[in-house]
């Protein structure tokens, strides 16, 4: 029996920020690969079109932001598939590791005798940023980066923002536009009020749209200009190397494969 | 003379952080497109042969650690080819984002009219953890992650270390293995003598070693074990997450595609 697991095996697969030509190679043969694909929302649909045609395709997501599974009924429906077929695939959007809780779905797995594999997939902490020319790095401006999540289980805001404006780094905030104005309000009165700061909403999609401005301003422009979630905060003098953004951001939309999925 | 610029484009792809398999598949339609490529030591050779045979690979890394190439020459290559050919690609290892120089490179170009555009990379920040069970992120152990250069351009320490110290942050170092000593010191005093640390040499390929203790002992196991750069160093309780870690790094190490490569 054993050795009858042994041939089982989980693949954690990053789906990647939006566009599905942002997946890896890996990722894609562990798609083609695949018995069983359990997917969600932020996972693209397009990725879904490189499985066999005999892969059961079984979606564990949200629907018009409703939970349809609990994370604990998510984890079950994982082992039940990985007992019953050789090769499943769990699809995450973005990378399983940052703030994806990939960690606590192969942990499930483990402790029940499956072997994991994680397939590591590009965050769109990093790639929110690139699409519309925001370095998270530049020589002589900063040295460093800090990706914080915005919103905790419980629903209060890390305390970690409150931290990062100490600091110099680049701070990456996800899922915090529901605290958006009050993130603003922290580096206003602790870095400076003139500091940059960009929201990008549905990074590497049709859909992408940029809202660039200061801590002072970006709240105020995300209003008028009706960007919701799911975006990418970016707050940092890097902001301002993106000064050719527009036309940069243009074109990148244009050769993104997709429009983004919203359920 | 406009148009004909505007047909001219440099492409900026990420190339991962050493399996060639986690590149994007949008990198790989890049390459495959390209009329030259320039790339250097950290972007896997394998990757050059996804280009058409008439492609010219121009190689602008380091040999035996001593630079070729400064940035201003590597800047002057990229535009002498941009204009004298419609599809140029650079490939640079990981992100280009990330401590790469990537907009340095970009802005240089685009100062001199040449069209840009970016494909982002898997980052080893992210990937190098990933490749041996390391989660960046678990909820109810952290809420962030502050990915820092060990190096400045001037030989020091970034300062932003010491700050990082204070947070609860997963802390994820990268070109830092020369200040080993001194940031397993900061760590000790600053967090805890039993902070978990690892250490993970030449991620994602067969060539991986990862070295896993505390902050108290990661600097004599790495000597120990003869670990050296390229590496990247992770501090934080995540690191116990990775209680799986020898069976899991040998299976990822098995899969991995290639070896690294050492000029």
């Amino acid at each position: 029996m054993a050795d009858v697991q042994k041939t089982k095996t989980v693949t954690m697969v990053g789906a990647g920020p939006g566009d599905p030509e942002l997946i890896t190679v890996k990722g894609v043969k562990a798609i083609q690969k695949a018995d069983v694909i359990l997917y969600d929302a932020l996972a693209s649909e397009e990725l879904l079109e490189f499985a066999k045609p005999s892969c059961k395709r079984v979606y564990v997501g949200k629907r018009k932001g409703k939970k349809e599974f609990s994370q604990e009924e998510i984890n079950q429906l994982i082992v039940f598939y990985a007992q019953r077929y050789t090769n499943v695939v769990r699809l995450k959007g973005g990378d399983s590791y940052v703030f994806g809780r990939g960690h606590e779905e192969l942990e499930y797995a483990m402790r029940r005798g499956i072997h994991v594999e994680v397939i590591p997939g590009l965050s769109s902490a990093l790639a929110a940023p690139a699409s519309c020319g925001i370095p998270l790095t530049k020589r002589g401006v900063n040295e460093s980066f800090w990706v914080i999540t915005g919103m905790l289980s419980s629903g209060e805001m890390s305390k970690d923002i409150a931290l990062a404006v100490q600091s110099s780094a680049t701070v990456v905030i996800l899922m915090g536009m529901t605290h958006l104005e009050q993130i603003a309000k922290l580096f206003q009165q602790g870095r400076s009020p003139l500091e940059p700061a960009a929201v990008v909403h549905h990074a590497t999609t049709r859909n992408q749209k940029v809202v660039r401005g200061t801590v002072s301003t970006i709240y105020q422009l995300v209003q008028e200009q009706q960007v919701s979630s799911p975006a990418v905060i970016v707050i940092g003098n890097v902001v301002n190397e993106s000064y050719l953004l527009d036309e940069f951001t243009e074109r990148y939309i244009q050769t993104a494969s997709v429009t983004s999925h919203q359920k």
